[in-house]
């Protein structure tokens, strides 16, 4: 909890919005829909969510500098709830201090761009509908705020 | 094709969009995530859809008046995609040509209530995977319309 308050503290909040905006788009690009700040069943919030057509749940994390990433020891407890995770940066991070295992994405506030693919890692049935379920209903209760189609 | 413009055109806009509002809130307060013009997989739009805790798929479809009922005979397609299905009505609706095998809401721009419960028809499971991932997707995108939270 300490640590998260400082994560928040230390994340450049401007910095963090304009790759979230990147990752965005490239998601729109790979045909997949993004869901940005959705909350996991542990309590914790992903930067940006996305399901693609065939139901698969990419998770992208955005880290905003070097701090960012070094405060947040809790970042595993992502890989629980998607078949994919990236880690999203800018081309300024070190990238050496991100683990290898993990997905990586350049962003800036433009685009971005997967520089090493995620693994897969799939899901299992019952926790994949439980988090496309929650998905759906965090989607919805977002998409109150935007007009409705004529 | 000529029976869903002829319904178009018969159909009163304004007085759909108010009783949608009343049938999104009621949904609401039922706990339940709406998102209106669902896009089905067999290309009807529903009015409103909602999700519930549950996964439970609702659909109201929208009558703005008798003749918007009349020209409708395809509203049955809508009972394939979801556990309950209703029809929302203002209190004016002359409510016996309205099939009694079928819920009931009583709308207006404020609010709704549900004068008669939907049958339960729960959908069998790969066609509940295929119809949240579907609502998921199309949620999402609506949401990219509204302000990302910070």
């Amino acid at each position: 909890m300490q640590n998260n308050q400082l994560a928040s503290d230390i994340a450049r909040p401007d910095r963090t919005v304009a790759l979230t905006r990147g990752v965005t788009r490239l998601f729109i690009d790979l045909g997949f829909s993004p869901l940005c700040e959705f909350r996991l069943a542990n309590g914790r919030r992903a930067d940006v969510a996305a399901l693609d057509r065939k139901g698969r749940l990419t998770i992208a994390e955005v880290k905003s500098c070097r701090a960012d990433f070094d405060v947040d020891e809790k970042w595993p407890e992502y890989l629980e709830y998607c078949d994919q995770f990236y880690f999203a940066v800018d081309p300024a991070f070190p990238q050496d201090i991100l683990p290898e295992t993990e997905g990586l994405i350049i962003a800036d506030e433009y685009g971005a761009a997967i520089s090493r693919n995620a693994a897969e890692r799939p899901l299992v049935a019952a926790r994949r509908k439980a988090v496309t379920l929650r998905f759906a209903r965090q989607a919805a209760q977002r998409a109150l705020l935007a007009p409705c189609e004529a």
